[in-house]
């Protein structure tokens, strides 16, 4: 192995090495065929066969229940910010929106052109450093679904429970999907990127409910209906067949590591060490309230901007990169996904004491 | 090298062997940073240089004016379908189309969502047998653009020539972008999905005419609009840096090779050797009418289905994969892209020769 950096970066982000040994070795000759990974068809029967494996192991390490189709889409979550109301609303639906960040926000915009939508909640006053508590909202019985956004990667908070409101859940986990335990009943529609806790960019995991499939409006085109994809096991057209393989690799890695309820164990263990670091200091101020925390993406301030620009400068000199805020808030942020290993989180912990300590 | 067989499938395709090593020693540690290609932030420094390295290529290779926008996309060809005519008509505008095989056919399905559509020439009654001579078809002066698939990768057929109409031509380019020289002035927009010519599945080359960037329609979904794209350099949200990193190490090969110039010139000779030996016997018989013949994709057809099986499963045990025709024509196909190997061809001449004398 060679020397690896630290990479806090939110995404793409740091990925097991085993996995990315596995790629580079299939690249230039898949499982000793002579033909590399991206150059085969994607209905061959060697990478029907990937597709299949990372389609069980999405189903398995989640437990989806058996009326779930799982799709592999490209666009990015983005694309799900106006496919979801294009295929579930109409002029005259209405639906209902948290506004707990930059994302959801951007939903939010896109559903606006296809439907009723009511915005029940936001924290956009406080810089999103929030999510709502259950009585913080209500949805309207008319709702076809209630949309969130689970883990709000740019202010590092995220839902520590789900909604326990009646409306069918739409969720957009990007940034906290396979990193603890869910129960799937409760969505309608779940998406996330794969550049965070599932592989690189380029692919976007889809799950959702069978019935919802035959809800799309007619004038909806061939590629933006679900069911078109639903139909034809995400080939309809050449899927991203690299992004979909390394996706089944990191999954059969997070197998190996005990499957989603270890790595929650894990996840909430690695972030303590940094959450600790931060209370434990009058040096670090955590962006977010305590109980919107998020295990994924830790955000802090240090006393000014300038020292702020000093500690990340000084961190990438040692190896540890990736750790500067989003532009929209600023400040220090350690995206800390499943992949990310916890030594590295001890290193930045140990730095932050004696960067403290230096400038405090 | 490990023992590479000749990978004949229409796509995802064969790629120069160079690039897949430098991309799978990338993947592992990029440049020797200790950190690998697909955990890069898309906003570091070191993924910007790739991604402006590749747009650079395109530009110098096939000679883009500067009044285009160079485009990332995702969602392939099929996603284009939709987004030209959702961006560039409207209810009250036309379109013409010509219908030369699947792929023109599904753009038409799409473009009738969205405006007056002329279907100015179709070759489906003889299977999409050729393309048309310009007298063939005509253009209504009010229609918004002409358009056409270049290359018809499941029939075989190629324009040789790109129609000489007045209108603004708007051309998938998916089978034979960069095969051929172009003069890119007569285009308001070119397409491909890059697992042909340019790199693996997973995006698209957008190459559109600025002034075109203003026509969308207020309703569009932000990620369908091509202005949002431009406006951002395809970094409005998460691109597929994966993809769009082989493409700029396809197109550095390309540019070693002598440019597109150098391999149009190696792409003519490829393909007379191919259709030289179907001519020249009366065992095998070309399925496009000579003047449309393709230079990417050779179609042909032996006396029975069976022995058309028999032909490609010893094919196959001779190291000659993927010759199988797609499923809605059957008989035999060798997609012959810029990456594919002269030798190879030389190879599948001498075992057609051979078949033939043996089953003639």
């Amino acid at each position: 192995m060679p020397k690896r950096i630290y990479n806090f970066s939110a995404g793409p982000a740091t990925l097991p090495y085993s996995v990315l040994e596995e790629a580079a070795q299939d690249i230039v000759n898949f499982k000793d065929k002579g033909i590399g990974l991206i150059e085969m068809s994607h209905r061959s029967k060697e990478f029907m066969a990937v597709a299949d494996e990372t389609e069980a192991l999405v189903r398995e390490l989640l437990e989806v229940p058996k009326n779930y189709k799982v799709l592999f889409l490209q666009g990015g979550a983005s694309s799900q910010f106006f496919m979801v109301p294009m295929n579930l609303l109409g002029a005259d639906k209405k639906a209902t929106y948290l506004n707990t960040g930059t994302w959801a926000k951007k939903a939010i915009k896109e559903a606006k052109l296809f439907g009723n939508i009511d915005v029940a909640y936001s924290s956009e006053e406080s810089t999103f450093n929030r999510v709502p508590e259950a009585d913080e909202y209500a949805v309207d019985q008319s709702s076809e679904y209630l949309y969130l956004c689970s883990n709000n990667t740019i202010y590092g908070t995220q839902f520590a429970q789900f909604p326990e409101k009646e409306s069918m859940l739409v969720c957009d986990m990007s940034s906290d999907i396979f990193s603890r335990q869910l129960d799937i009943s409760r969505f309608g529609i779940i998406f996330a990127g794969a550049q965070k806790n599932m592989g690189p960019a380029g692919v976007t995991l889809v799950i959702i409910r069978e019935d919802l499939l035959e809800s799309t409006p007619d004038n909806v085109p061939t590629m933006l209906s679900y069911k078109t994809h639903a139909d034809k096991g995400s080939m309809f057209n050449t899927p991203p067949t690299f992004a979909i393989y390394c996706m089944g690799r990191v999954l059969n890695w997070l197998k190996e590591q005990g499957g989603v309820a270890a790595m929650q164990h894990r996840n909430e263990k690695k972030a303590a060490l940094l959450y600790d670091a931060i209370d434990g200091s009058d040096f670090y101020r955590g962006h977010a309230e305590k109980a919107s925390r998020s295990l994924m993406n830790v955000t802090f301030n240090l006393p000014t901007p300038e020292l702020e620009a000093e500690f990340i400068a000084e961190a990438a000199t040692l190896d540890m990169d990736g750790l500067k805020g989003h532009r929209s808030i600023g400040g220090c942020r350690a995206s800390i996904y499943n992949a990310f290993p916890k030594e590295g989180i001890e290193k930045l912990v140990a730095f932050m004491a004696e960067f403290a300590a230096k400038n405090g």
